[in-house]
């Protein structure tokens, strides 16, 4: 096998790896599927993930930080004043993250009854999914036909 | 706003959760990474993700365990035989999450000198990058063009 050339370069500024570090662990993940439901509160998001109450709130304050998540006020009638979270467009960008989750979740981890959820267009109705693409317009079918070249952010190892 | 409709469901067979509790830890994700990048060895892994011995051990059994990598014998001259560690094809169905994890963090978290990495068609040359697109042909151009609805395995809470 061809020794990969990646294996010259330093991973210090990989961008998965600064992606993973922000949002790479469990609750997050969680966090960030009820948000892209729609979910909003501190109480729903709790219950929804069983996520322990400080994990939760560490988990969307760290969010709210990295600048994902923004706070909003809201006050129900007859009681005290809270917040709700919503995603920023920084946040919304993630979606394809965790669509990828679910779309290898529903071919390999769903249950017999089959996947929970289903992502349809808005404006057609049709199912979605993701797909790899190329800017001359081709869809690949698999990580195989993907060449990774050095970017301009590689460093050498020296 | 109105209510989202999934907080009528229960969470327990959630797919991005299931795949979540298989590869949602940070260290599993770099293991994965490395694989993807044709990065198959034991030592080569351990150096570029800087995992301390025992927790990459632990992963990659992990991964081998749940079919995504398996474990290929090698022997180089002069030494014991040792195992490398290959993608499966339900590993290589992970790629769109890899591939979604470096697309946010190219435009989120990259260094002053960009990416570190490209990912070009192997045909054509092209970069490549994920796409939401539906089966009717539409590209879709965010989350907020996505209409999740209940599927065969949702189940209402009681």
């Amino acid at each position: 096998m061809r020794r990969p050339w990646i294996l010259d370069y330093d991973t210090a500024n990989c961008t998965i790896g600064a992606t993973i570090a922000i949002i790479g662990e469990k609750w997050t993940f969680l966090v960030l599927r009820e948000a892209f439901n729609g979910v909003r509160r501190f109480g729903d998001m709790q219950r929804r993930t069983r996520a322990p109450r400080q994990i939760l709130s560490d988990r969307l304050a760290r969010l709210v930080q990295e600048g994902m998540l923004r706070k909003v006020p809201y006050r129900e009638r007859g009681q005290r004043g809270r917040h709700e979270y919503r995603l920023t467009d920084k946040g919304l960008d993630l979606y394809p993250v965790l669509v990828a989750l679910m779309q290898w979740g529903d071919r390999h981890a769903a249950g017999p009854d089959g996947p929970q959820a289903l992502l349809t267009h808005r404006d057609c109705g049709a199912p979605v999914r993701l797909e790899l693409a190329c800017s001359n317009g081709h869809t690949l079918a698999s990580a195989r036909e993907v060449t990774p070249l050095p970017g301009p952010g590689a460093q050498r190892i020296a």
